[in-house]
């Protein structure tokens, strides 16, 4: 039976955008997992209530839940050792989770600032009013205030991937030679971009736009051909 | 026979500051590796003109010359696999090098701007004309201008460590249940100022405190027992 996912959807059903659930997602390919992706919206919180919270990306998976990107990732591996690793061992899963707290830090708040107007135009209607109150409260000012330092922000966030560009320079992936759960998290930004923005967000001479095609020719192409703005 | 391994010193022989250096003085002891130490000065250029190049770390080993923390490290697992090892995958090692430039261009930029004064007061006489030019020319202002905003810089790196509080939190290493040379990567700034500075850098409340703590304690003791101020 194949996993069912919970993904975010804007105002159709296959324009997935939420970073977070693109992680897992990417991590369902890398497993070879048959994975069934149930569109969600922000206010359907009763859909998703036997999870015990509201947020997703949640799975089930036979009759085992589980919610939060992290756990999930370090579910599958549990659960399914004999498929491809996204961690190959401790002390890799351990960097990883040091790669993620860094890459929302230090991306997804970037990233919210430059595509936030895109965002809220591509969401469903009825998810607009929630969108907008729970990201005014959070950054403490109007949306159209944080979006109007949309072009600020471009340069700032090709300035937080500093400490990548060693890495796929001297290899084709963050993880080494093939990919892991941390390409996956860094992917999952981007993802969230094509899906509702046609902003420019890397020159094609950057090492990180040459990784981002790479992770995009993944799994027969599925991240490329999934609905989003050409790159 | 002994690894020889060449350590940036100050006025005096033990007062060993290096945040690199610290990185391969931590992996030696890891490995369980018998090294002994060739105190070194910036302007002994001579004396490491073997390795082809005038920084340290540098090591000997047999007739085996390495240079380069990271370098050193992979050198390290790569002749010894059978000894502890300081990455446990080809993945960890991958992002241990992401932790490496992510350290460099985040904490260690923060952590000179604390200690510099302090720093400069603890070179061997020969050394501060060398010191001084380089780091002037690196930085584009003197010295005292740089540690004018030592106190400002304080605050700034304790966020610095933010991506790192979430992990040691839920695990006492950042490499995982023991530590790795990621940890050593982000001990090194905290011997460096310990070396050369009795500034106070952490709460005794923060978890980085906590892992500092666990840090002096590997080996024996060894990190503590090496000259530098109280904590």
């Amino acid at each position: 039976m194949a996993i069912r996912h919970w993904e975010l959807a804007g105002a159709e059903d296959d324009r997935l955008f939420s970073p977070n659930c693109w992680r897992v997602r990417m991590a369902l390919a890398h497993k070879g997992l048959q994975a069934e992706t149930v569109p969600w919206r922000f206010t359907e919180k009763e859909s998703i209530a036997f999870s015990g919270q509201g947020l997703v990306p949640v799975i089930k998976d036979e009759h085992r839940e589980v919610h939060d990107s992290w756990a999930i990732a370090v579910y599958l591996d549990d659960a399914y050792p004999d498929l491809p690793l996204l961690f190959d061992s401790a002390q890799a899963r351990s960097l990883a989770l040091f790669f993620k707290h860094w890459c929302e830090r230090n991306v997804h708040s970037l990233m919210f600032r430059v595509i936030v107007m895109d965002l809220f135009g591509s969401l469903h209607d009825k998810d607009k009013p929630y969108f907008r109150e729970s990201r005014e409260k959070r950054f403490g000012k109007p949306l159209e205030e944080i979006g109007a330092e949309s072009h600020a922000a471009v340069p700032a966030l090709r300035a937080a991937f500093d400490p990548v560009r060693p890495l796929i320079a001297v290899q084709p992936f963050v993880s080494g030679s093939s990919p892991g759960f941390a390409d996956y998290i860094l992917f999952g930004p981007f993802e969230w971009a094509r899906a509702v923005s046609p902003v420019r967000l890397l020159e094609a001479d950057d090492p990180v736009y040459a990784w981002r095609e790479r992770m995009f020719d993944l799994f027969d192409g599925m991240p490329r051909r999934t609905r989003g703005y050409p790159i």
